[in-house]
């Protein structure tokens, strides 16, 4: 029997104990929002620095402006020449609120018996406690059956993932040559399916920017004056709504320069998964995509970049009417950017953009709140190329490379303050009520995500 | 010596009287907008009603939902065979603040010497107890001078006009036998400037509208959702940013239909007034007046309707980001109509441009908040002919007749239940400071204006 297989085993044996240790971790409410809740956080971190140092780390609270970060070192084998790896996680949930929809109390876990067997139930069940515990579990078979990590690991668990993560990039700033490692291990996204284990290898970034417009120095009467004063909600809609032709394509100079295409085997890949668009959009209540018609949903979900609207304001927002010209409008306006777009080279564009369309006697404003690049894990680096293998071996059939329209700012961080590439494995399903009342966690999930991290670990190994 | 000479005589021996009267009214802060002030209300009424049953008038506070109406009758000499005129005026004002931008107690009436000489500084002292005082005084010194009123007389004193003048539409709608009569005379607008008098003919009507535009079913993240799934901000900004072309004109369908354009002599008269375009824009901060570029600024001011954003809302618009893609939109979007326009068939005609612009999955709701036509009143009328005669008598040179590019809602309420035309002869003048710190009215405006009404009068008893 190889190390692996006996891991494996002794992830099976010990499952009910895995799960035990999973459920004392939720009833600790460390919801890092509520300042009533700062020592729950505290606890929260205790708890994984104590399972850390029970296997032979050398873990610490490290303190922050915020709530503490755990950091725990192991050295591996001695003379190990495997990568190093750091495993990252969050302990830190949302806010269960609205407590009147849970069907059990949110720091209660509770297994209910759903359509693939059980779950858990609780706040922070698989974002991100559950999947930690994965990991953690993971790592105490390998430390008890053979009485050392495989590899040598740096582990990073922080406590404000759900408030934005303020503290985080500080903190790996100030830690940099302590933090180093040769990839990081993520286990915060999902499946494809509950039969389909998946790898997010591509997130689109972000560039947020706020456009303030002004016009006349203060607001007018509209009988008075209109019909000859320029308005700046006029204006606005009128520079605004030329953001995309009629085909979809966003209209800011230069935004598509430097893209990089999915390669045709990831485009045939994602064509692959049978993607159900008509059920996606009517969920929301939607029944066509907008957008570039000749790219397909998911080209468009997760490798083409967007420019949306968040917020738009100005003049008289109450009830009935007011008559009034404003004298200014406001708008919140994003791009979520993919693999080779420049965010810098976005908010020039806009810039650019908007000077073309503003008249002498408005004047503008770009406020920039954010901008990160999207990012794009090559499939063919031998981190990605085993953690495949590992999971298509656990799941019997080939894990599949998808993409992320969203951005996870810690990978981002990781990759700019770290120089580190990171392996997104996570085994979240879209029905995890993840932030919304009764989020789960379904133990078949855990179980194999758990055997996969094992895989994985063995595999680098070597 | 004629009666109106006799009359002016009398006007110009008691102008210090006349004067002391006004600042007696001008005492009493008869704040319409503040419950507080209610009884302030009925005072300000009562002491109008009990001026003229002094003269002759049948005088009665008449009660409503809101703040007491005044309504007076006075039957003209035996055998009258003039017209029948309806006075109209308001006793309310406006709230003071902020007061410590006023140099002398809102109320306590403080005459200030000005360029053109000693002005009348206090809250209402033009809008409207001013003017309303005018008239009175004319009245007073046709009745003191022939122991008559020389026309038949309806008085109509409302006490809610500041306030949207919520009453006044019931009151005259129960009202309308009693309040019958062949003209309305308003002294509640201006000059085109001290030496030049004014009617004002032209009046624009306003439909307002909010718009409401609802896509997915829930707030959407937008990364997870972005550039696949509609986004009403978006939408509205697309829809909204073609109201106008490149040249102003604006799209809604059949928009322009049946406009009355000014006639020639008309235009030719406004031409004559050598309006400071740069002068009135740069008050306000801006250097180029928008529009239709082959119309003057008067013209595209006082006889073309516009389309303007009042105000614009949806999506997150508090500090920050947020990445959210909303669910609805909103508009505030607002028309002001010239003559011949019909307020229904421009809202009929905003849907049909929705409708052709919003796609299948977006749905759209037009609320209406109020929709009046503009109005004119025709420069052939004989009550114009001897209003005009009796200014341009008064102050040596022609009166002009001018446009208003806001709406006077009583305008349109007595015409539309009462059917009267209104003649609206007022004696402002732009810096005036209406609704503002410091409201004043010139003595000398005070005093030609009640020697024009006491002419207006002369001529009308033929």
């Amino acid at each position: 029997m190889s190390n692996t297989e006996a891991v494996l085993a002794l992830l099976d044996q010990n499952l009910p104990a895995a799960q035990a240790r999973l459920m004392d971790w939720l009833r600790i409410p460390s919801i890092s929002a509520q300042p009533a809740h700062a020592a729950d956080c505290r606890r929260a971190a205790e708890w994984i620095c104590a399972e850390l140092a029970g296997m032979g780390f050398t873990a610490q609270l490290r303190e922050t402006a915020g709530h503490p970060v755990v950091v725990a070192h192991h050295p591996g084998p001695s003379g190990a020449t495997g990568p190093h790896l750091l495993f990252y996680g969050h302990y830190d949930v949302q806010p269960p609120d609205p407590l009147d929809l849970w069907t059990s109390p949110p720091f209660e876990p509770t297994l209910v018996e759903g359509p693939n067997g059980p779950r858990v139930v609780a706040r922070g069940a698989v974002d991100d406690k559950g999947q930690v515990v994965m990991w953690l579990e993971a790592l105490r078979a390998w430390h008890a059956t053979t009485g050392s990590i495989p590899v040598r690991c740096t582990i990073l668990v922080e406590g404000e993932e759900e408030i934005g993560s303020p503290s985080l990039d500080p903190f790996l700033a100030a830690n940099a040559a302590e933090l180093k490692a040769d990839v990081a291990v993520i286990s915060d996204t999902g499946m494809w399916d509950i039969n389909t284990p998946a790898l997010s290898t591509r997130l689109r970034g972000l560039v947020y920017t706020q456009i303030n417009l002004t016009c006349a120095n203060r607001d007018l009467h509209s009988g008075m004056y209109g019909g000859l004063a320029l308005n700046p909600l006029n204006l606005l809609t009128r520079i605004l709504g030329g953001l995309h032709d009629d085909n979809g394509v966003v209209q800011i100079p230069g935004f598509y320069e430097g893209i990089v295409d999915p390669s045709p085997a990831q485009k045939a890949e994602w064509t692959a998964l049978g993607f159900n668009e008509a059920q996606f959009l009517g969920e929301i209540g939607l029944t066509r995509g907008i957008g570039e018609g000749n790219r397909s949903a998911l080209e468009r979900l997760w490798s083409r970049p967007t420019a949306d609207l968040n917020g738009v304001w100005g003049g008289y927002t109450g009830d009935g009417s007011k008559t009034v010209i404003a004298s200014q409008a406001h708008a919140k306006l994003s791009f979520r950017l993919v693999p080779g777009q420049d965010p810098a080279k976005v908010v020039e564009g806009l810039n650019a953009y908007l000077t073309a369309r503003t008249p002498e006697d408005a004047k503008f404003e770009v406020e920039v709140f954010g901008a990160s690049p999207g990012i794009e894990i090559p499939a063919d680096s031998p981190f990605v190329q085993q953690a495949r293998a590992a999971l298509s071996e656990e799941y019997g059939r080939p894990a599949v490379l998808i993409g992320c329209g969203g951005s996870i700012p810690v990978v981002e961080s990781m990759r700019r303050l770290l120089g580190l590439d990171s392996l997104l494995m996570g085994f979240g399903l879209t029905d995890d009520q993840v932030h919304s009342p009764n989020e789960k966690f379904d133990l078949r999930c855990f179980h194999q995500g758990m055997r996969s991290h094992a895989r994985l670990l063995g595999k680098l190994a070597g």
